[in-house]
This record gives structure tokens, sequence and C-alpha cells, in this order.
């Protein structure tokens, strides 16, 4: 293709899904947690179990491992990786819940989009689950609200 | 189905998907925001369209309009409902990139999860296209961090 | 377009999405069930939550809910229609687990379809959740088996 | 949200999913058609159904229905429109396959994109079920082509 | 993340996708089948490609051959494994038709859950493109049902 | 199975998805490309970034690259491989836009289905984002239209 009449629109600015075919496969595993601060009557409801619309933790864990293995279309540029594992792990404190995902892979890339795509779907799933216990008279969410959402740890060791 | 040998799951810890079959449908409109905090140098990258992986925000942005129309599939217990609009707006501070995702839709049940689901998806992808000028020396993430994710307003009109 | 070269197929073997257009919106209900053959001492790990790999009722709940939603990518002639209700009984017999989705709508076509996704996928997720305890020592299930997945029921009232 | 320090990106420039709340629910109907050329053998054996990857006509009719109901998420502004019917019809000519999809719907916006893109996966399906015929010695496809992909018709009629 | 105020909830109870990271490649194959049974006017009306919906068995073919690819997103577990081949056989019989999926992988797990998707969803396919033979007056399948679900055979061959 | 009363269908019309398990793994590259004829009012909105719908070439190569992903499941009887890079080239004429996919794998077959979706998405991305210019008073497009879709090169080398 001739380059003579091409849009001006500098080049930088050209997303592209950049090449990972010369990385060596690797073991990878990346950790990743945030917090979404509920109500205190809330957290007693989701730790009772009493949530009318269902076993909020349940849900949200395997909400969680399908959005892991869906960050490829999720985020634009991100590549398909081979993910090997998913664990998820929850706090339920007072006024929160804490929750963290580890991912592993063997491919080509890190996998810290992966982990964090995990905690943020999780969260939002824990969020649907307890809207009604959430929401105030007017159908808003005065006290709601996710945090720290951030990479712990990565890991890396080619594989020979 | 007989009940005389079921399980002994409390039905309360039964997840559903509650019944909206006899909600009128309604224009209703959600906003939800969220921040990433990133490092200033990272920020003047994005703000000067100087990424080498390409366009941050408008890469961003479309990733927000297709996480809104896939919340159904993300949120196990979601609705489909039809999207009426998507507009996505970004605030870009000195240390932090704000993402704010207005949603509309004419269905039987609230937008707010479409509308967080824009916005923690659209902060993800931030992320991704900025990865490589995050990333410490050892491949961590010292400074990046996704906070105050959160539903602004919610509006309800009953269509006749 | 001429149809002089056509070719011979007939055309009653083309397939088509028929068209539903000047169909009423009806509010419609659709009961499936069916039942997976499992050993009696993997029903009673599933019974007293002790399977290994998580929670097997609840992931399968999750799975089935999210199918009913999925069927019209899945069954390629299904048209996609607003699905208001999901409710999905197990009932956990001596040698065998049964599974009755019931589904509603409020669109032009029934949901028996959407149903019957809901019990298969539900029951292969049992299947899934519970392998290393139905497998033998050559990897195989002697004992493992899907059977009496039928229709139970189908209501429909037309919208005015 | 503030403006003081927003990013100077021009807001004509920021893509967003247009408002089709206020549209009133309308039948419409378009109808788009496109062409993929391949050698005269390779006809032949469409036309004889001797392609050994299998029915390359059924395989494509498939793909087209599933791409027109796919749509919205494949072209990203577009919105998710109740699709009512698909029709799909090919001419089978001496060096090219025809094909013509109709589709209808009772939604808000025109389905002209979900008719361009049963065309072109449709095509596409037909390129990929007779890569063994049309490939030369070194891998290439010298003579396959797709062309003449067009919009033919669009009507609208507005439901009361 | 300190455990002081865990949820009490067993982690057995805990689902996760379990790590196989370290299991070696292998060449793997799992053959299903399963069984539908319908009246004979139907089967007879299937083997004449007289069902006016289009061909039946070439639809349920590839329905079959895309739920044994996605397989990973809809049972929550399953990890996603490289498919190398899918073969689909049906058995047409006076009064019901028999479907064997055989998959083939060469991933880091079995692929029984594929092949049982395969013939599940072939099977639910062959039941949609029917529909209108096999409803009695109220819309009911009185004599339509699923059964003989179940895996043949599985091999399995380490890579070196 | 054994076949006595199999349909009648000559086993060459069955469609399958071959068996690439025996082929090596390769660096493979291809590259297609094509052509969106368009009114030259609309492409210099384009290239100004003029049109309301938001930025044009940057959607659309946010499209490309999905669909370069998704090609697994839009085309049936491809494979999914490991795409290692996705690049895209737009050349924005006086009455044209043309657009280059070049896709990147490491896998067992070739990746000239996945260049043609990005190209084929791409430039249907594009007419979607200039609808509303390119429309003439009767919702028609006399003018726009996609063509010259090709494959350029394609390379092979086999892995080690």
């Amino acid at each position: 293709m001739s380059d003579d009449d091409l849009t001006h629109t500098d080049d930088a600015g050209d997303v592209q899904m950049v090449n990972v075919g010369d990385k060596p496969d690797s073991a990878r595993r990346a950790v990743a947690r945030g917090t979404i601060y509920l109500a205190e009557s809330t957290v007693d409801a989701v730790r009772g179990n009493e949530v009318a619309k269902g076993d909020v933790l349940a849900t949200a864990r395997v909400a969680a491992v399908q959005a892991v293995k869906h960050t490829w279309e999720t985020i634009p540029m991100c590549h398909q990786i081979p993910i090997t594992n998913v664990d998820t792990e929850f706090a339920v404190r007072d006024d929160r819940i804490e929750l963290e995902v580890a991912v592993g892979t063997t491919g080509k890339t890190g996998c810290e989009m992966e982990a964090l795509e995990g905690v943020t779907t999780g969260l939002n799933t824990v969020w649907d689950m307890v809207k009604a216990a959430e929401k105030d008279a007017t159908g808003g969410y005065p006290d709601t609200r996710i945090a720290d959402v951030e990479v712990v740890t990565k890991d890396k060791t080619v594989l020979e």
C-alpha cells in the first residue's frame, strides 16, 4: 500500500495489538485484589447467606472466573492466553468485602489484566446481588463503593 | 417434582434471576464513575497521545461501550435490557484519569450495573494500554490503582 | 436477483430464521427438566458440599441461568427474546440429580428451547464438577448418564 | 465533573453510542448483497456438494444468520435490536457466488448493518470452506475476491 | 490477606478452576453420544430434508461444532483447550436420531465435556428445527425426549 | 454406531472441523485488504475527524482487532489459534478508504480467515460510523460499497 496520500494521523496514535510471537512461553502468576464497601447490615446478610437473590459469594466467584477467561475480548488489545488456574478468595469484614483473585498462565504475556478483570467483575457481581439491600429510598447507593483495586504480585518462570 | 428427598440447602441461598415480567417499561438512566491513579508522566503521555500501544482514551471508550452492552452476560443474574445510549466522558487530571459513563434504557430494570461495568472495564482498559509506562523494574505496579467507583445518579420515567 | 442459474438445491432445505415480526408480544412460560445419573457416593458428596472442585449445585445454577440467556446464539435459528425470569430447582435423589428450569419471557416466540438449554447445560455442569468422583481407573464414566430431558409445561397469555 | 483540566481532544472525536430512546418502534427491513469470485472448478464443486470440508452453502447460511444476530457486538456503536427474521439467498453463477441477506426488525434503528454483516460473514465462510480448492502452490489466493457488497433496499413502517 | 474475620463458609465449598499448569500437553480424544426421540413422521421429514425450517442435520452439525468450541465459557470451571478436530455423526433410526461427537485436543485436560456439550447442543438444535412437527395441539411435546447422553471413549497420549 | 439405517446423505456433504492435531506449530503471518467506496465529502469528514458519531478510524481499528480474535466463532469451521499480533493500516484516498490487516499466529493453521474477518469488520464499522453522511433522502446508500477484499500475502516458518 503506497503511503503518498495516507491520512496524517500520527502513527503513534494508532492502536495495535503488539507482537508477542517471539516471546518464550512462561509460567506466570498474577494476583489482584479490590474492595467493595457496603452497609454493615448488608455484610451481615451476605455472611449469613440471607440475601434473597441467592448466594452472593458463590455467584461472584463464578463471575470472577468467567471474567478472567473472557479478558481477551473485554480488554481490546489483550492477547488470548491459556489460563491454567483461577483462585478466588473473599474476606468478609465489618463494612466491606475484599476479593483477591490469583491467575496462572503458561502463555507469552502476563496475566495481571485477567486478575484485575476477575476482581472488578466479582465485586460488580457482589453489588448486583445486594442491590435491594444497599439502595436508599430514591434508588441511589449513598454508601456503596468499589476501591483499592490493585495488582498485588506477579511472578514469571521461563519454560524450557 | 416431589420434595421428600430434596437437598437441605436452604432455599434462601439458591441463586435466581428475579421475575421482572410484570414491571412496566420505563425510560431509565444511570450514571457511574470511577478513577484510575497513574504516574504523572503516564498521564502526560495519555494527554499527548504518545503511548506506543495506541490511543488510550479512544480504545477505552469503545471497551466501555461494549462492556455496557455485555453486562447481561458478565454479571450472572442481570437481565438483558435494550440499551438506548451510552455516553463516556474522561477527565484527565494531573495524577489520575476519571471516567464517567451514562447509560439509557427503555427496559424493565435499572441500568446502574451497566454503567458500573462500563466504568470498570474502561478503567481496566486504560491500565492495559499504559502497562509499559506504569510497571516498575520487577513488573509490578506500585502506584497504579482503581478507586472511587460509584453510582452518581439514577432516573426513571414510566412509559405509557 | 434473477434465478436462471441458481443452485438446484431444493429451497425446502435452505435453513432460515422464520419471521415472527407479526406475532403479538405475549407473556410466556416454559418449564423443562432432566436427570443426571451418578454413583450414590457422588450424590452424597454433592449433598454434603464435599466436592473438592466447589459447590456443585450453586455453580450449575449459574451455568443454567447463563445458558438460558445465551440460547439465541447456541441454537442457530432461535430468536433473541427478552427473558424476564429464570428459576432453577434441583432434587437430589439417591442415585441421581434432577434439574427443573422455568423460564419466562414477554417476547414473540416460546421459550422452551431456553428452558431445555438451561437443563442440559446445568446437568453438564454437574458432570464437570464431579468428574473426579465419577471416573473409573481408565478415565471413563461407566455409570454417568443424562436422560429424561423433556418439556414439562408451556403457557402463553397474549399481552394487550 | 468540572472541565478545567479536561483533555484537549475535541469532543467531536469522542466516539459515542447515539441516543435512540425517543425513536418510535418501527417495522424495518433491509436487504444487502455481495459476491465472492472463485475458480469455475470450485463453483462446480460447491454446486455438486463435493467439497471435502462439507456443505458450503448450508454452513454459510448458518454463519450469516448468526452474524446478523451478533452485529451489536461486532460493530462497536451498533444498538442491539430485536431481529424478527433473516432470509439468505445464494445465486451460484459460473465464476462466482452471490449472497443476498434480508433482515427484519421491530426496533428503534435500521438493520442495514445487520444485513451487511450477514453478507460479509456468509461470503467469508464460503471462502473458508473452499480454501483447499482455491489455494495456489504457494498457499495464496490469486483469483479469490469479495466485491460488490452493498445495501439493496431499506423499508420502514412506524408501529402504532 | 489476614484471615481473622474471614467468612465461615467452609473452604471445601468454594468453587475454583483447578490448576493444570504442571500437566503435560497430551493428544487426547473423547467421544460422546446421545439420542433424541421423535415421532416417526418427524424422522421421515428429517430424512427427506422436508422440514420447512431448513436442513435439520446440517444446522445441528454446525451448532454441535460451535458448542464444542464454546465449552470453556458454557461450563464455568472448564479450561479453554485447543480443539484440533470435531467430527459429528448422525444415525437416523425409525423413532429417534442418534448423535455421536468426537473431539480431539492437544491441551492439558481431557475433552469429554466438549464432546458432551456438542451432543446436547446438537440434539437441542434438532429439537428446535422440528418444533412445528412435534408440537401437539396445546403446544406441548408429549413424545419428544433427549436421553442416553454418555461418554463412549476417551484416549490420551502424552506428547514429548 | 452401526450404519445399517444411517441417513443416505452422502458423507461428502457432512460439514466437519478438519483434524490439525498432527500439524506442527508454525510462525505464520497473513495480510488481507479491502476497500470501502464513499462520497468525497464523507472521506473529508473522516480525515478531519469531524464525524458526529466519533473517531471513525480508531473505532474501526478496535473492531478489526476484535474481529480477528473472534474468527473461530464467526466462521463455523475455523480452529481457534493463538493470535500473536494484529496490525491495521488505513489509507484514506479521495473517494475511498483502504484497510490492510496483518495477523500473526504460532498455531497449526493459517490465519488468512482472521485477516479477512478483520478487513470486512473494519470496513463495515467505517460504514456504520458514516451512515448519516452517506444516506440519501430515502435512507439508501447509492454510492457506498465494499470491494476488492483479498488476501495479499501469506508466510509460514515451521517452529522447531
